[in-house]
Order: structure tokens, then C-alpha cells, then sequence
């Protein structure tokens, strides 16, 4: 029987046996438990993939043919059969190793870093497009979710793709869940397609141009396989719609889908995670309050484009809130405008959202709820140096997509009081747009007392003079720390909390020149584009000097936070040495 | 007869005879054609749509019902029929008006300003969502035309309308055009049902959860009529597809439908366009150069989101360009990824792409294009204040768009010489993703002499002292003007042409300190997020005062650019004032 750990390239694979292929499918799933209970990492959807996954590279040729994964929550079988199998087996390489695609590791595999969902189709469209420029032949391989056809560029794919008319093939691995359970419309055609062993009337991909085959058991390698040889070389764009088992092989994962979509690090023999903490947090909260704005007012309306999990808006919870709430799918673009046309039809909505996925809706921010300066409250969370970790996932440009809009108000608590009081004035007030910072990193019940009018002024925590740290967030608990250093040195530091930072208290600044020669602003997320910016500029013309603290413009991967913020002088011990640089 | 002028607000036509309302669509066709041939504006759509907006009206019920309009590309019978008929029957009142729907204009009528295609969807679900919440009942609207289907947050909309699953009418307005010819498989799809009369297998809006009627006959009324009364109060999401003749009733516009979507002035006689230009521009400038490199290289691709008339990409020349040419429909986050991906399989993309609407693929902009690095070239048109000078459609926040993304370069000619040297060296260089900041505003031929490394050092285009004036793009012709007015005032200024806006040249910038005291940088875009910022924060630290010229943050609408200009001291006049006032 052939080992895993002889998988070198997926040209390995293609003389075995059935027999040996399903050995060789026990011991991946083996592999990956044991990995993904040890660091943590996505369970079900690389665990309903196996087989497919074989059977891709059975009939694909790997050297030739170009393959291209969506948002790479299933990619863990194709790592060990793409020269990474060893990360995967030994417990010591298990960090080594990307959770996403990542063309560095293996660039003749690897086409795009892909983090974020339905990217896979309009990629494949421009790899067929190039290949047809360039007259050349192979198959060009979309792996797409279920989940993922929510987002509309997976649609705008479709459509592009169907028009080009070439050979591209999408294999649409459907488990009948995005991370929680599917929503939209689309679903309900991939269930009777499911139901109808593919001969249902008003097929969604063939409207789209495509040819179309079904695969009932999408965990039958054989099956799968031949599904795929007759898709091969297709001379026009063609679907394969799998249906699978998320989480298939391991009892717990195929039980509580949606807890096991992701998990952190767990015992395999129960599937319980290995640390349970009851520490609060700023994400717990949020869902806390979202829930509190439910109770209270039944116009309230909370809207999620398919990540409640990460406001802890579990099962229960969502059935709780009934028709108070919404999940839009994987599509910000809907849940920024459905939110704006909410309030403008009269009810309270509250859009949770990661800054990451935003990210995508910046038309909509400005089109939809701006210009037409709509009531709705955003929650904006995983923003800065506190979002996810990983180079896919960035949350550095939570600034870059908000500040800049007229109309738009983005407040930046520093504590739970001052997260409660803010969502609730947001909530009550009906002039213009609001996002709130939900904050990130150490949680503070209550860092300094919560004032009001914190959508125009600044709050001074703290009336110095010489040098004054203007702190945004999650910064301030840093800038205070700063102070004290200062005060040791002599310097009696002024510490501001904006509160806002969609613009900048002028009077406030201005008035620091009478007995400030510095300033220091602190925030983490990208000081391109940032609050600091806005401070340099209004002060640009003042006897001060500026000197702007936040984090640089790069693509940084798997980094621990400590270590960014100390690179970017983000630490008590930064901040007091560069505002007495300053004053030099 | 009724008399058009007559025409106060909507119910005013429901007891007419259809005789009445034969005659008022030939009033409103005059008056539409008098309007448009005088001022300008869009042709084909409104002409289009006159039967339809009179059914519409006489079906349902304006105090009631909500009717949300995609574009407002076919607006102007709405308006007619909503207060505002004046506005279209006296030229003096011409320019009174929106040419897009417009809330302050008539707030129980117009819900959102729309500008951009395709969120009527997404709008209209957010209001059956309230609706719904509030136990409210009433009909929901969405008027669309077949080109804005193509925008992925329009699919967004149809899958979550139809799992909304109650009342939501969406009008699909089919004139078999965007604003050059449809592309997209969906438009395949569209002929089907046409060529079926509506009963084509695999229906696109049925897959997506709604039911379905079609309308041959689009622009006989009482044929739309009928499908709209039975639409009206469905319990459940509804599709009615109408097939309409783009131009209707002014023979030019039937049959150049592409030139008389939007035209300037026009002789109502011929068709011909009042005046005739042939002075040079940048955006004619952009398509010549777009094919001068699909002629000097094969594997040239240029890539357009509907908008080839922007850079004069006609009929002919696009055939021309045959398969070096793609049009992705109005799908920016396709043009985006489908142009990373491009570059990835060795084609060498150029995406042509207003600002505007480049708004809509930031995340593509970020994951697809600049995390993976590919080398794909954006050429940005519309940008800052000489975009189009409507409040939908501001192309302010280009810089706020790609100036703070990592990897990405972005480049700001200030002359044609200069902008061709730049789409060159992009075109070339494999190793950057490279955005290109179209000139606008007067044209230049030469202004100063190019320079290589345009990628990462200013260039000193005038050496003096005491203060540097930074000014990119458009606006290095004032600084230009600006510093022979301070020379007369005996200061010796400093210009900088910086060349490359992602990023600053800090050694350069550093520099001037030794003997500069001030520094004034110009921009004709936001300055919130924008270039000046980055210069303020990294001359915070020095001794030099800083004064940032730029737009001011807030959503203006029908501007006079010169207006703007002076307003923000962004004339040579302003521009030595201030530096005179820093320099004190």
C-alpha cells in the first residue's frame, strides 16, 4: 500500500488502485485531524474534499492543466498531494505551512493567494482568456462551494465565462452549507437540482451558458472521476455539481456542521475544544448587544452576509431573533445596500460585518447608504492589527473604506461602556450612517469615562501640555501606558480619545498649538490612508510637529500582534520614545 | 386631450382613456427630444420606456407603492409623471433638474439617488424587509434594464428577493443594449426567453426563486399593463421581462442605439451632434494608445466594464481589436480579477475603467490584483474633479481607492507625452500591478520633459527655495502658473512633479528641508485618504509647515469644475496665497 508520506506530486496518484486510493484517503483524513485538532484550522470543508480531490488529479494533468481553488477552506487534500505533505504529518512543520493557497509555496501549483470566497470563476475566466490569446491548450479548473456562488463576482464569473465560450470547467462542491446554513434563492434551485439528480427545469448554471453534470455521490471517487473525464477537454464551459458530506469520516464534524466549519484547536476523541475560555470579549459582545437592540425594539433589524459565528449569533440565538434577522449570504455588496434600504423604509438595521469582507461593498457605502445619508448602523469588526491574522484576511483597510465618505460617521470605542453607548446613540439617531470600530485586543469594561457628543469632539483623558497622544481605539490603553513613561521622564503628556475618526476635531487640534509643540497619533490599522493623515494635514500648517504611529503598507502573513505593534513603535515604551524624539 | 403640462403627479393619468395616454406618450416624446437635443443626456433609454413608466403608473399606486429606479438612465417619463414636468416643458428650467433621480427633488417619490447600475434589487429588498418587519403591506418595485443585470450585486439582489419569498416586483426593462451591446451569458439566456416568448428552458429568474412573465410587446401599454396588474400583490417575488425598443419613435436613436444612449447636444432634424470637436483629449488619446498596443504586441488584452465609448472604443475599432478586446459587462470586480488573472496565463492586460464605478472591485483590487502582484495595467479615467460632475457618479475618491494598497502602483501623468510614456512602461515591466491616472482637465501635449523612473523619485521640475509646491497630475500646470506668480512676489518656489502617488518620495521629501520652510501640495481629488496627507505625515516630524490643497470632503452635485477649483484655492491665484500665508 502506498504511505501519505510518498505523495511528492500529484502525478503519484495516477497509476494507483481504487483500493490503494481509498487507503490513501483514510490516511489524508487521518492526517488532518490530527493536524487541524492540534493548531485549529476549517474541519468540514477539507474533510468532504478528499475524494474529489483525488479524483481531480486523477483525470487532470497537474503539469498542464490550471487549477484554481476558491477561498481555499477545502485545500488541505490538495497540499499533501502537492508537494506539502510532510507540513501536514509532522506536528513540527504543522505552522510551516499556509492554511490558504499560497503560490509561494508551491508556484507551479498555487496560482492565487485565495482567502476570500468566489474569486475562483472570474480568475479561471482570465487564465482561459490568456490561454486563448495565446493559442494554447489544457483545461482551466474553477473548485468552487456551495457558499461561494452567493457573492456576486462568482455570478459575474459565470456569466463572463459562459460568453467566452471556451473550455472551462467549474466543479461546484456542493455540502448545502456556506459557514452556517446557505441563504438565497440559488439554494433552493441547488436542493431540487439535488433532488432531481440534476433534470430539474430552470437550471441556474445553464442559464448561465453552461453545460451541466451532476454527481449525487460526490464522496465516490469514482464517481466523481468520471463525471470529471467526461468534463475534460469540454469545449465550452461546463459545471460539475458534486454533492458532499461536510465533514465526512469524523463523526463530530458530520454532526455539528457548522460548529465544525472552523474550530480551534480540539480533543479528537470527543471533538470538545481543548480550552474553553469564559474571559469576555469584544465579539461576544457584539452579539450580546445585537441581541439587547432586538428585545428592546422591534424594528430592529441585525443583518449578517453569513458570518454569525463571528458575533456569536449561534443556532438558537438566530432562530431567537426570527424575522429581526437577516443573513444576505456571502454578499456584502446586498448587506450594505439591503441595511441602507432598510432604514430608508423605516426599520433599525444593524450590519455586522468584518472589515475584511467590507472590503468589497465600498460602492455600495457610498452609492447606497452615503449619498443618500441613511440611518444604519455598522459593526465593523476584525478591523486593524486585531482582524485575522493572515495575509487573505487582512482588516488594515477599515479606515481606508470608511473615513473617506461623506456622511458617514466612523466611531471608534475604546471599551465595552463606550461600545454599548455608541451602538445605542447610533441606534437611536436617524440623520446619517454610522460604522463603529468594534475593538479588538485586550478587553476594557471601562478604560475612562464615557461622554457624549462623541460625533464631533474629542475627549481629553488626560490635559498636558508639550506632547499630545491622540489615540484612536484600542490604542488608547497604550497611549495612557505612555503617558505614565512620560511622566517619569517629566513630561506631562495630554492623552485624547477622538471617538471619531471619520474626521478630525479641528477646534480641539488647533487649540493644542497654545502649549503643545508635538503631536503623536496612534492607530492600528494602515497609516496610509488613516486617522494620523488627517491629524498631519489640519496640523500641517501649525508650529507643531506631527509624528504619525500606525501600521506600514505591507502584506504581512500569520503575524503575532505584539510583534507588529512593537515594529511600529505601538508599545508604552514606542510611544514615549517618539514623542520625546519629537521634542528634541 | 390632456395636456402634458397637466400631468401634476402620478394619478393624474389612471382615469385616462388609452387614446389620452396615446397621445400624452407622444406629448412626452416631444418634450423628451426637445430637452435631450438641447442640454444633452441620455436618448435611447428614456424613449424606450414611456408605455411601460404610463402602465406602471396606472397599475400601481404611487402614494403607496414603492418604486425604486436602477440608473435613472430612463427616468425622465418617471419624472414627468412625479411633479416635475415643468422642468422638461420650459428650456429655461432645463438645467433645474437631475437627470438621475434625486430624493431633495421629490422625496415621496424618488427613495434613493441612483446613478449606478444595478441596485434596484438590492434596494428593493431592503424595503419588502422593512415592509415585512413592520407588518406594512404594500407593492415593492425594482425597475431594471437587462444591461445593469450584469453587475453582480443585481444577482445579489435576485437571490436574496427571492428568499425573502413575499411581494417584490422586478420590471426587467429588455432593450437587448448596455450602453454598447449586451455581453455576458446571461444575455444568451434573455434572447432564449425572447425568441420563446418567456417559456425557454432553463429560466434565469426562476432559478433564482421568482415567477416570470414576458411581455413581447414592450412598448404597446396595455400589453404592459396587463402583466403588471397581474404582478401586483403576488405574495411572492416577481420577474416581468418586457421586451422594449431602445430609441423608440426618433429614427436616429432606433438606429444608432449605441451613439444615442447618451448624447450631447444634438440637431433634432439629423441626429448630428451640435458641435464637433477635434481638439485633442485624453480620453480619445486612451483609446488610441489602447490599440496602438493591442496592434504592436498580440498579446495585448484590453479589458472594458461596458464603458468602450469612454475611450472612443466604436463599432469598428472594437472589431478591429477582435479577440485582444473583452467586454466583461458592467462588472468592475470581473474587469479586475478577470485582468490579474490574465496577467498570471501571460497575457498583458489593460483594463479601461472610470473611477466611478472602479469604486465597485476594491477587494478585488487588493486580493486578486495586488496580493498576488500580477502585473496587469489600469488605465483610470474620470478621475478627482475632472470625473463626471454629477453627485452619482464622482470619481473623488480614485486615490482613496488605490493609492493605499500595497504592491500596487499608481501613477499620475501631467501630460499626454507623459501619460503614453507611463501606459508604456506599465505595459512592459512585469512585476507590478500598475494603476494609471488618466489627465483631465486641459490637455497638454508636453509640460515637462519625461523622466525615466517615474516609479520612485519626484521630479524636481523647477529648483528654488523657501517653498515646494507638490502637484500632481492635472494640477502641476497650476503649480506651474502658481510659482510665476510668486517669483513675482521675489519667492523662487519649488515644483515637484511626483510622478507615481501610491507612495512618496521621502528622500526627496526629506531634502527639501535644508532650504524649504513650507511646502503646499495640489491634488484634484478628495483630500481626505488622498496624496497630500501622505506628504503631511511624513514632513510632520520636520520643521517645515505644510498646507494640503485639495477637494473637500463632501458630495457635490452638477458642478462647475472651475468653481471647485477656486473654492479649494486650486488656482494659481490660490495656490500663491497660500504659500504666501505659510511662508509668514
Amino acid at each position: 500500500m502506498i504511505q501519505l508520506k510518498d505523495i511528492k506530486k500529484p502525478e503519484d496518484i495516477r497509476g494507483l488502485s481504487d483500493d490503494e486510493l481509498r487507503n490513501l484517503a483514510e490516511q489524508m483524513r487521518e492526517a488532518m485531524l490530527k493536524w487541524v485538532s492540534t493548531i485549529g484550522g476549517h474541519v468540514g470543508p477539507n474533510l468532504g474534499v478528499v475524494e474529489a480531490t483525488l479524483a481531480m488529479y486523477q483525470v487532470f494533468d497537474a503539469s498542464k492543466d490550471k487549477i484554481v481553488w476558491d477561498v481555499s477552506h477545502q485545500d488541505v487534500a490538495y497540499k499533501m498531494l502537492t508537494g506539502r505533505v510532510d507540513a501536514f504529518l509532522d506536528p513540527k512543520l504543522y505552522r510551516s505551512i499556509s492554511e490558504y493557497t499560497f503560490p509561494p509555496e508551491a508556484p507551479e501549483y498555487d496560482l492565487f493567494y485565495a482567502g476570500h470566497t468566489s474569486p475562483s470563476i472570474t480568475l479561471a475566466t482570465g487564465l482561459a482568456k490568456a490561454r486563448d490569446l495565446k493559442g494554447e491548450k489544457y483545461n482551466v479548473v474553477a473548485f468552487i462551494g456551495d457558499g461561494s456562488l452567493s457573492g456576486g463576482v462568482a455570478f459575474e464569473g459565470l456569466d463572463a465565462a459562459g460568453a467566452l465560450g471556451t473550455n472551462l470547467i467549474v466543479i461546484v462542491n456542493d455540502n448545502q452549507m456556506a459557514i452556517a446554513e446557505d441563504h438565497g434563492a440559488l439554494y433552493d434551485n441547488l436542493r431540487q437540482l439535488r433532488e432531481t439528480n440534476g433534470t430539474a427545469d430552470d437550471n441556474y448554471f445553464r442559464s448561465l451558458g453552461f453545460d451541466y453534470l451532476y454527481v449525487k455521490e460526490g464522496n465516490n471517487l469514482d464517481a466523481v472521476r468520471q463525471a470529471l473525464a467526461k468534463a475534460k477537454d469540454s469545449p465550452k464551459p461546463i459545471v460539475v455539481h458534486i454533492d458532499t458530506q461536510k465533514g465526512q469520516g469524523y463523526v463530530p464534524a458530520e454532526r455539528n456542521r457548522e460548529e465544525f466549519h472552523y474550530m480551534p484547536p480540539f480533543d479528537l476523541a470527543n471533538g470538545l475544544p481543548a480550552e474553553n475560555s469564559d474571559a469576555p470579549d469584544y465579539d461576544t459582545l457584539t452579539g450580546k448587544i445585537a441581541m439587547e437592540m432586538i428585545e428592546k425594539d422591534p424594528l430592529t433589524l441585525v443583518v449578517t452576509a453569513a458570518t454569525p459565528g463571528a458575533f456569536c449569533f449561534d443556532e438558537a440565538t438566530r432562530k431567537r431573533a426570527g424575522k429581526q434577522y437577516m443573513d444576505v449570504g456571502i454578499a456584502e455588496q446586498c448587506g450594505v445596500s439591503v441595511s441602507a434600504a432598510a432604514a430608508k423604509g423605516g426599520a433599525k438595521p444593524i450590519f455586522v460585518v468584518e472589515s475584511t469582507f467590507l472590503q468589497r461593498a465600498l460602492d455600495q457605502l457610498i452609492e447606497d447608504l452615503s449619498l443618500d445619508c441613511l440611518p444604519a448602523t455598522l459593526l465593523v469588526q476584525g478591523t486593524g492589527v486585531y482582524g485575522i491574522p493572515d495575509v487573505t484576511h487582512l482588516g488594515f483597510w477599515d479606515e481606508v473604506q470608511l473615513s473617506h465618505i461623506p456622511n458617514l460617521l466612523y466611531l471608534a470605542p475604546t471599551s465595552a461602556e463606550e461600545y454599548r453607548a455608541m451602538v445605542d446613540w447610533a441606534h437611536q439617531q436617524q440623520n446619517v450612517p454610522v460604522a463603529i470600530r468594534v475593538p479588538g485586543g485586550p478587553y476594557h469594561e471601562t478604560l475612562v469615562p464615557v461622554e457624549p457628543n462623541f460625533d464631533s469632539k474629542w475627549q481629553t483623558v488626560q490635559k498636558g501640555s508639550e506632547v499630545a497622544l491622540i489615540a484612536m481605539g484600542n490604542m488608547l490603553a497604550v497611549a495612557l501606558e505612555a503617558a505614565k513613561l512620560l511622566k517619569d521622564q517629566g513630561i506631562n503628556a495630554t492623552v485624547i480619545n477622538p471617538r471619531f475618526i471619520s474626521g478630525v476635531d479641528e477646534a480641539a487640534l488647533l487649540a493644542l498649538e497654545a502649549d503643545h509643540k508635538a503631536i503623536v497619533t496612534l492607530e492600528d490599522s494602515s497609516l496610509s490612508g488613516g486617522f494620523g493623515e488627517k491629524v498631519a494635514r489640519l496640523a500641517g500648517p501649525t508650529s507643531m510637529r506631527v509624528k504619525c504611529l500606525g501600521l506600514d503598507k505591507k502584506f504581512i502573513d500569520r503575524y503575532n500582534v505584539d510583534d507588529v505593534l512593537k515594529q511600529c513603535n505601538l508599545t508604552p515604551e514606542g510611544v514615549a520614545a517618539t514623542a520625546q524624539e519629537l521634542l528634541k
